[in-house]
């Protein structure tokens, strides 16, 4: 039995029933995985009260309900107005307010002001996503439609996951601390310890199998690689503890010339989330474990820990290459196995997820196009392509991605100021 | 019978019951009229969800629950913690997030965070309120609080039209135009034509008879007044649109510096909650009726019509004393009886309510001390006095004011930039 | 002998040549004034580079080059080009740059960009305002312009203070601590002790002489006082040291609620250009003289310190009916003679200021038009209404005024955070 | 004969003297090629008034001053602080005004306050360069020290260029539009056209030949290309023109997210310093030559012209890899020589500078460590690296880029909204 995200992060998201992942592993088709995803959104919203579903702590947060109803704009707008004929709009007005940001669908809100949408009421929109479910059932069964019915999915996905960082960092304004969730129990998991090497030369990295990708995870091409080696694990709240302690947060000649201005302009001096012994999760203030991941970390701290720690954060082909051990691409929904590790290098435990899981990883490579990259015509061409500057490459998955939403090519990015996504590293070194 | 609020404009505020506001001016006792206020307070936001109760939309205004709240704090802090033996706080937590400004009663979450409290739910908030209604009710037979008593119901009754001018901002921001009541039935008025002069001399201003007042209202004193005529009527919407049709806004030599700035840099050109032909109200969208009182406008543009229509802004000792009509405070539940006017002079229509009413009047004084003013000792000393700096007074009462809350020396104040109160003018000019 | 400003402080401006003050204040006739008033300006500029004539160290700020062209710009526009007939612009680009707020005289250069005119260089300037000089004399005497070349007079006299307080306020931003003269001998005064008293009563305030006073110092009127009293003395430099030791400014109950908005914002702790015991000065830094007048400090801070010393800052009227002692506007040049103070109270002593000198004193009154005021016709009319919202009145003259500039109607005005004027307060209380 | 600047843009820089351009290229060794750079530096600032040179017009910029007392405190810190016996710095107060960002070399003057240091004046300064300069002359014999001499020179022409394009922007700001030399005499040149392709396959890039290089150049290592084509002349105005006409700056499609943001907020329309038919250059307004290349552009504008051109930025492997017709570093003062063009393709025109001259060009890279990059030691080290985030990689060279600086692995870098360098675009395709 395979969880609805990734390895939680000591009990978040634990209490999200995995009953709709159990049902999106094992969907056999379409429509079935279509189900799965639209009923873990509203498993995702249930503990939340009205209110709580139209915070929006930041610009760059938006509220839960915001999230379930952009998704079903996307659903409605790209599939049900585009492909169904005679189809009419729920309510011609909601596409001004749960548009996000694509200039080709006209005018929108602006975007900090999706915390002022008290209306239409939680209510109303899961009736809105049920009408759309409805609607949508016969455009699933159409093959030249499946494409973008599995962007769609993977969109939603996303929103999921940002519904989870979102939600999180709103109820983190809350002095008294309020939780969404109960705390889960903890499963000791044994991390693997040392160090995948790579011996350099030409890899085939970007998406290159079946399945669904992302357009900005193609076309396909060849890097050439320097011999490297990936830790095995990731850096932990311990280790991070370590470089606090050794005043890793005051020592100018560590940190990149934007992060040291970052860090004084807002008197940052460690992980978001953290205070005195403890940090701020999903089931409100908890005590940190040592061992687990340091997450809720800018591209700028982890770039200062690598320096700290005389290593580096590798690049987005390094890891890719490890993530791949030159296999192709590893079948989604068990990234793991595509890890081949020669015998000398430590095996990856039983029951491991590999690389990805715990939370994002820095890598430090720019967010750019790949060769002969081009963005899909028409608005959803604006999904990708359009955010590639001063952004940063994340590689894996996080506690709060959606199983089945991971793959080696996957990019997701950040600007390096940003850490309120469960966001970590994983350190290289040059060999 | 007496309405809850002065004078509605256009329906605004028609539909809450009036039961609470017949009980408390038909009130015998500081029982039945605590009894009334509280239940007034708890009526305003009964037609909101939790979602909207909980928006806080910029930093001047407060979220529906969080006044509740906070006046509830208020009660608990100054009644109950300070007076009542054994009283032991509600939820220790609260006091944090309640408190506005009072420094003297600790830290406090920064104002504009105030949105961010989806917890405690609303329901958590009427039961603390129930609480503390019946832990109270011993006190209020104590006479020597019954000062303390009547600065708390005055408090919640200035929250309350807060808790409207709040809520109608927040509103307003959802593109949707969403409403709070259904439109009521707007009575026509016979609106007063015509000046109210005063031949000048010394009048003695400020209050002066039994009966609650603010520190602020204190102590009564005399100045001495040139001679002076106060238009009968308040400016209304038609005779602001022929400002507007002049050019008023777009003529720098009609402004204050301060103002053609703030005017420039926030490109305002209308009042708020204009929009062609209509306004946004409680009940949502609405034609603007042509001869209501302008509401929703700031120092800035109520000093520059004036200027444009060759008259000026009477100070706040000049409204008073057309208010008292020399007679001493007007009973607070009446103040229309307080005028008097000679014979050559138009008088009141019947059952008009004089000066007060639709909107708070701008007056050309800034907000300062009265002569020998010293606040009251204690946390409730930072009532009034520390606001005295940047500031002009606003007479009168608005159709947003509880009823009861109004009185000739009332002195309401604002910044010059402000305008989210219903906030208007009347005309004076020298003779 | 008279010096060119008014008591200087600690030698700031005594290396400015008495020349100047002498003649203006000896001059028999306009063109003798006129000549005097020109030659100030020039001498206040002498010591400074063609880099530090250029400096603008804030918005509220201008450079010392600046300041002797907009003057000359003020003489050109509203004499010459108004009432010489066939004159011709020195340079048609220059009205651009150096008309400082008159929107009636069109488009200027932003506020914060004139510390970006390098060029047209000081000797550019030099040359037009010989140009000026030499053109005017005709119109020096005809007598319909005399009340505009008075008020010409008048705005040359406030930029030379102006020219003053900038400048020291961009040297005050090189750390390197420059200095504009050498030190000065200061001279011993005995500062006056005690209080003026006053026994309330109707008092005419406002200008009312003959000679020349600004609009805003009139019309002459009426108002009511209640029985005061006023300190013979300015609060000193060892006064405000024993505030800042006994927490002053960590006490929010002494604070306007603004100004510990200011406080926390700005971190203020002490008077601007304090450090250790040092203050910086024209002279560069120097210490600090305990019986000298505190002087920059803001409104903010003159009203904590009186509220922390049991006292109140005195109202504009209230320091007016003082310093004229009820017997009409005392001569420009000799304003102590105006002080009548009644036996028991302590004399002036001989050579003092009496109320005028050393530092502008913050009063409580806001800076708002007198009863009947009405602007000027023209552009020259935008000299003050315009600015009467949000500031505070001062009264008397600094250090840093230009002789035969002061009287007891003049009325000064500043934001109640501005302090890089020589800005100070005089107590008062009730009696 | 050379000039001192790279092909200057339509006479600007023409009238520096080409004397110390023509010592500094013929010069044989190392005491000549110094006398040579420090000469230029004051040959630059020969023209400015003390205002001009002091003017600082944002914060990316810095005062002429500034920058050429900056490089004298380069000189005299690491060279004759670090390495003559016995020196003592010339004011031991100036390292706090002159140090630009070395953290490890302690605390500075805030970045924007540069333009507040009217002292030291500009002939102290040239006494001070004129001091270092006589006492560093037995260090230029010390031959482990050419390294770090080396990294002076090419230090003090990084301030040359900056000197001009910042004292460009100061003038600017001036509504008067000053300039600072006479209009030179343009020269027509025959730009080349067409396409330089190239193969793809793996490319040796970074600093490889002897000689100095900034740390960022290295180490060398391979890289894999693509096959594309990199057209052999830059944008021109008149193309730029066109862009404008078809609605450009209009189009959010054509942007990137972040550049659109940039546009709106900045109201960007046209490059820099256009207006109408014109462009403000250092000679003041001049017409704008149509086939001149265009400059003075953000990043964002180059991606946004590209895609609207259906072509694409190079990244800088593919431009250095055209730059070196994989032949080797060029040498410095003859980059042209370097281009290797198979006859199908365009020949340079004789005289040509190739890919180096008129101005930056854009390359799709972002600005990051090369394999195996390591700072150097010590604050010497901070000279680079610590600009990694963020920025893009620009090549070539720019009209005010010194004679001597550049060549093919040269990494220049900015932010992408940044545009007050001489920034230009080549177009690039894949084939």
């Amino acid at each position: 039995m395979v969880a609805t995200f990734w390895r939680p992060q000591r009990g978040e998201g634990e209490t999200v029933s995995r009953t709709q992942a159990d049902q999106y592993l094992a969907a056999d088709g379409l429509a079935d995985r279509y189900s799965a995803v639209r009923a873990l959104s509203e498993a995702l919203v249930s503990p939340l009260s009205e209110a709580d579903a139209t915070l929006q702590s930041m610009e760059d947060a938006s509220p839960a309900k915001w999230h379930i109803a952009h998704v079903t704009w996307f659903w409605e707008t790209f599939l049900l107005r585009d492909h169904l004929n005679g189809y009419r709009l729920y309510d011609e007005d909601w596409p001004f307010v749960f548009n996000s940001y694509y200039e080709a669908e006209g005018e929108r809100i602006a975007r900090f002001s999706r915390g002022m949408l008290s209306r239409p009421t939680l209510a109303d929109i899961l009736a809105w996503r049920a009408h759309v479910d409805e609607a949508i059932q016969p455009l699933l069964e159409r093959e030249e439609l499946h494409p973008l019915i599995d962007l769609g999915l993977a969109h939603e996905q996303q929103h999921q996951e940002l519904l989870l960082t979102d939600i999180k960092h709103a109820l983190f304004q809350n002095p008294l601390g309020p939780q969404m969730w109960d705390k889960g129990v903890a499963q000791d998991t044994v991390r693997p310890q040392g160090w995948y090497s790579h011996p350099g030369g030409i890899a085939l990295v970007g998406h290159q199998a079946d399945g669904f990708a992302f357009d900005n995870e193609g076309p396909a091409h060849r890097v050439l690689l320097e011999p490297f080696a990936l830790s095995a694990s990731l850096v932990t709240n311990a280790e991070w503890a370590e470089f606090i302690a050794d005043g890793g947060y005051e020592d100018a000649r560590l940190w990149l010339s934007d992060g040291w201005a970052w860090l004084n302009q807002n008197k940052i001096a460690a992980p978001s989330y953290w205070q005195d012994g403890k940090a701020f999760t999903h089931c409100g203030w908890q005590n940190r474990a040592p061992d687990a991941p340091v997450t809720h970390i800018s591209y700028f701290e982890a770039d200062a820990f690598a320096t700290w720690a005389g290593k580096r954060l590798p690049t987005e082909f390094e890891w890719e290459a490890i993530a791949r051990g030159q296999e192709g691409d590893a079948p989604a929904h068990d990234p793991a196995g595509g890890n081949q590790l020669d015998g000398a290098e430590p095996p990856l435990p039983t029951g491991s997820e590999g690389l990805f899981g715990d939370c994002w990883q820095f890598t430090r490579s720019a967010y750019l196009p790949y060769p002969r990259f081009r963005p899909a015509e028409g608005a959803v061409g604006e999904y990708n392509g359009k955010f590639m500057s001063g952004q940063f490459v994340l590689k894996g998955a996080s506690c709060a991605t959606s199983r089945g939403h991971s793959r080696p090519s996957y990019r997701n990015f950040f600007y390096p100021h940003q850490r309120w996504q469960f966001t970590g590293l994983r350190l290289a070194k040059d060999i």
